[in-house]
């Protein structure tokens, strides 16, 4: 049994999503396959990512993650696959994977990358404007039955890579921005605890907002109450309990973040 | 092979879904999982309970309903896990399964409800916020790998409720109130038939619109009708044929609802 | 393994869907289940034909669709199964096939349907307004679990048709209709490979918007051109570089398009 996950802008009404489990499980019958997100903004290639960072690492060693993010179909983009660490990865080369390189490369963990160019992994016929179906799921699906990662391309050394800014400290300041907003309105910050680990956090500043210090939980404050705390994969998250932090600031993803700190005593 | 499903007020956008599943297959690697809802509204636990109670005695023995709408997850309220007649349950102890409780009571079915606080059951890490990855689908997919329930913890004789409310009848009249608005529109009432049994109903009456009798089936009025019909759960159900009740009456969750009946000759 | 398919227009909100898999891994327990689409609009056979007929035939052979569209549920309308080519339908004979019947005509494919009225592949109880759950999927589990289609019911062969218009060629002109508009804004065209094989398209007409000629992928045109190509089931497709089309043209379903051609050389 292998885990087979996808990650698409396609929304769920047309079933272009049912089609690609179709392929997947015509080659891997046996595949288990969840969908992550299908409601990723059209051609919005740096949410994907975000969405694939946060949550691939807790599947099981050897699941299988395709991605159809991919504004490029039909023109000279690669189909690629990889490895990063436990976890195997298909999509269009066009830097949706950048955040798990990285996440490799400072954890130390392998990461290889295969340009998915042999037609004999492929579906027979291949769509100019619907590579999920024809190639992705059906790389995805020889994957997940078993095919090494090698046997389906030749190594890529320079994949696209997209810009994934890292947090500035100034002085007693670290400087980021809202990386994402979830269903609830919570806001993740490109801040997490490895910058703020060694850190005492005095207060968090949203807009015209000031958030004094931390909390574990939502349920330390009252209902209303805008709070920053860990979120479950320790981004610095902004929330309100029991409502929406990006309704009641009126932030939006991009925006700056500051969060004053001293040094823990 | 056991089911599993899951019931969230997450969304589907933000892969929270997808990872729960990951975890869970990690122990269950066979388990069949279906979701039920992810569209709860946010900490929502009436409608969980609601949606639940619905649907879970259809699934076959021994499925496993995992339901993460955990607006004090964090703080002290009990992680438990529960068996009513057939069905196996996993979630928050915050009154999501009282009508679940009510209904095993009723038909005199076993009602058993543990704690489910043994660590050796959960991820290993667990997050302040989403004890769905950590505890719940880990204490899922123990279940449908077939760990008894009593061993995940000690029983609970006390589990908390929520105020689950009963219709009154009042001489010739039932009063009730809606207690849910499907996808369609159709309003679900808390009256169903073990009040109407051996009544005749005279009318339904919904704010100023007045419902003569009852159908059997949507087919048997014009369309544009409202009608009053038992849902395919037997609850009493108001419809309108081909269109929205709920908009035409501008009904919400909560509103009276008053049923006219005659003794049935 | 078997796959099984669920396209309605339930929405996912209240649970119907998950307990529709419920009552077919009941019967068939190592099925596939994927989902086709819960958003066709409430009561569209004509919306949920064309989603069905796009996407069935990529499918492994012997897979299972189940459709529960069904305004004449609890009435004297036939629940029907089908063997079209390779793939199996259930649901009601409303109408919802046509594409389906056709399709198989045109290919020369093998086309049976059966009245599925044995209550042994039923549930034991039949709701008067949940076919879906208490026929529809019984009886997809059935076929998954390899029941012959012909055990489940006497031949049909009055399987009801809805109107499913074809172009009109006239002169140097193909005169067609929006028949679908996707999660993107594409504008899926009644007209297709078939239809405009042999001639060279001049240019594609919606509404005021006159677009010259077709391309073969989305990267030929800068971001918001708008552009007409293939669509990856090779109808014509009317779609905006990473926008809407339809949001552009603000055409809807049932819309005029003229295709101007000339003979191909």
């Amino acid at each position: 049994m292998t885990i087979l996950t996808f990650t698409t802008d396609f929304g769920t009404e047309d079933g272009n999503v049912g089609v690609m489990k179709g392929v997947a499980w015509g080659i891997a019958p046996e595949a288990q396959i969840a969908d992550l997100s299908h409601q990723i903004a059209p051609q919005n290639i740096r949410q994907a990512a975000f969405v694939l960072a946060r949550q691939v690492f807790y599947f099981p060693e050897g699941s299988v993650h395709v991605v159809v993010v991919d504004p490029g179909v039909g023109t000279a983009r690669r189909p690629i696959a990889a490895r990063v660490g436990t976890q195997l990865f298909v999509g269009p080369d066009n830097g949706v994977f950048t955040p798990l390189y990285q996440r490799g490369k400072q954890e130390g963990w392998p990461v290889e990358i295969v340009h998915t160019n042999k037609p004999e992994y492929w579906r027979g016929e291949i769509s100019h404007i619907f590579h999920g179906r024809d190639i992705f799921s059906a790389v995805g699906g020889h994957l997940a039955a078993g095919v090494p990662l090698k046997d389906l391309g030749e190594p890529v050394d320079d994949p696209v890579l997209i810009d994934w800014s890292e947090p500035q400290l100034k002085e007693n300041r670290w400087l980021g921005q809202v990386s994402y907003i979830d269903h609830f309105g919570n806001m993740f910050v490109n801040i997490d605890h490895r910058h703020l680990d060694g850190w005492e956090v005095v207060a968090v500043q949203v807009g015209r907002e000031r958030i004094a210090g931390m909390v574990n939980a939502f349920g330390e404050r009252a209902v209303g109450d805008l709070i920053a705390l860990y979120s479950s994969t320790k981004e610095l998250l902004i929330a309100q309990v029991n409502g929406s932090a990006a309704n009641v600031t009126d932030a939006a993803v991009g925006d700056p973040i500051e969060v004053i700190v001293r040094k823990a005593s």
